[in-house]
């Protein structure tokens, strides 16, 4: 089953039941919040809506992307874990910096802000402030039911109810500044954005296999392709266990949104990931390519986003069908 | 006028009126969040009904604070600030860290959990691991109405809709780790818990400026006074700033919460702050003590909350009536 949420003026929007191929859709009574607060009650109504639309390819209303917020515009909590460490060994390396090898067994995670997402076709919005590092990260996410606190990673795989993917941006200007005063990141992450429909588990099939999807995450800069890594290589934590990690002190509410961090794969040689254009996998994000070049040659060459720049974040299927929609967006610098 | 929300089974509560003496309610149709997603048109219902509860003393059920959800049971955004810069510097005095200029300049806040809150008299249910150093942090916090990107702090100042106490519950024995790994606090920041009502700023009279609240923060550790700080004094950044640094880069939602993090104040010439015992202010947090222990005797004296011990958290009005409920909390242990 794929939700999306329509724009309909309200802060939380309109649920709505996709079809598979992402070309019709049907409005379903309340917010994708409201369901995932009583999901074993309306999660039988979604689903019947949802085989409705299998059945009658005349049913519904056109689908489109461009009108979906993120599945929940706002949420209760939003964290973000770095489980692809190749990513984390890589920025630390090209500062010089040893990483501590217990980032190989305790996940990294960081409280995002989730009262303002982006919709999946919505500009980048960014303040006339110079030298902000306007960056993309394309991520996996998942969607939990009720975690109670100290959930084993059983449990918590048991509580994955949807995934998407994310664009959580991030401004790499701000974050030496954040990070040195030693409270985490803040005002360099700004609001991110999901893909245009969440993803029942079910409706993955063999991609997913309980704890993490297997896909090539597509990632376009202006037009041209800056990534195509493989979801489950490299993942040195899974979904799950990033869950439980999320709920060790603390239990999460329904509609909990956990990220896996930065796709990001090492070359079959174990080096840091060659671009597209010399033959590799290229790249979730512009700081993993500065942070190479800056390996390789002493120094970064590639830019940071600027106004009018454009990112597309995107997972096709077998057929070349897009799975959850894809994340297409502008920069745009608000007024001063 | 003063809010609350009643316990119903529902996960975001009656919203209720409540008499200024707190006293009395009066339950209003939906929840504190849709009435701040609406404020300008849900507001003079809500002041009429307070204006009632004034007006007739026999109006209303009895209100119980143990009863009541926090405010807001859950939030779309919880934002710490640490505007007592005080507190900041003697944390770091105590282990030698120089604490770097700019702290004065430049707010330092952190992105708070706020899916899970708890009640102003739920217990504070940790999990079972040894050293977690369980304390709590007194707090202000406000709530605002949405907040543009880039506000101005005049602007963010305007949104400030309602004004609560805080308990930023804090595992101690988590945070040097989770500091060290450079993505802030997660694990060592549990759920908080706020009080019983929030106040709308018309009703804080003299108390509240437009920026800063003045009273007593009454903080007491099984049922002994632990700290009286004053609310007013020794804060460097007050909270319209605090809103303002929050929303630079991306706008708030209606809802969003903004702490001042923990009440603290130094001595009249000029030193840590003195226990009440010996005639100071004492403090909002354990771990303030333990740092001015630490600075005049070489190392802490007091423990961490462990199983069984309480706080209370309440500020008073000049005749002596709380003003926004009291926090009265338990420590207790989650079974393995």
């Amino acid at each position: 089953m794929k939700l999306a949420t329509i724009k309909d003026g309200t802060r939380d929007g309109q649920l709505a039941v996709v079809s598979d191929d992402l070309s019709r859709y049907l409005p379903f009574d309340g917010t994708l919040q409201s369901a995932l607060d009583d999901w074993a009650t309306i999660a039988p109504a979604l689903y019947a809506l949802s085989e409705s639309l299998a059945d009658d390819d005349t049913l519904g209303e056109a689908f489109a992307a461009s009108n979906c917020h993120s599945p929940l515009p706002r949420a209760y909590q939003w964290a973000d874990g770095s489980a692809y460490v190749n990513h984390v060994e890589l920025v630390r390396k090209a500062r010089g910096a040893e990483m501590p090898e217990t980032f190989w067994t305790d996940p990294l995670m960081y409280q995002g802000g989730s009262d303002s997402f982006i919709g999946p076709r919505d500009h980048i919005s960014v303040p006339p402030i110079d030298g902000l590092g306007i960056d993309m990260e394309a991520e996996i996410a998942v969607i939990v039911d009720d975690v109670p606190m100290g959930a084993k990673v059983e449990q918590a795989a048991e509580a994955i109810r949807l995934l998407m993917l994310v664009n959580d941006v991030s401004l790499r200007g701000l974050i030496p500044g954040e990070l040195a005063k030693g409270f985490g990141f803040f005002q360099s992450k700004p609001s991110s954005a999901f893909s245009p429909v969440a993803v029942t588990p079910d409706a993955l099939g063999a991609r997913w296999d309980g704890r993490k999807l297997q896909g090539t995450m597509a990632v376009d800069l202006n037009g041209s392709p800056l990534g195509r890594t493989q979801t489950h290589v490299d993942m040195v934590f899974d979904m799950a266990q990033l869950v439980a990690h999320a709920a060790k002190t603390r239990p999460l509410c329904a509609g909990s949104i956990i990220g896996s961090g930065t796709i990001s794969n090492k070359d079959a040689d174990g080096g840091p990931g060659k671009p597209i254009s010399e033959g590799g996998l290229g790249y979730s994000c512009l700081a993993e390519v500065r942070t190479v070049e800056t390996i390789l040659h002493g120094g970064p060459k590639t830019p940071f986003m600027a106004a009018g720049d454009t990112v597309k974040i995107e997972m096709l299927d077998d057929e070349g069908r897009s799975i959850f929609g894809a994340i297409e967006q502008t920069v745009v610098v608000q007024n001063d």
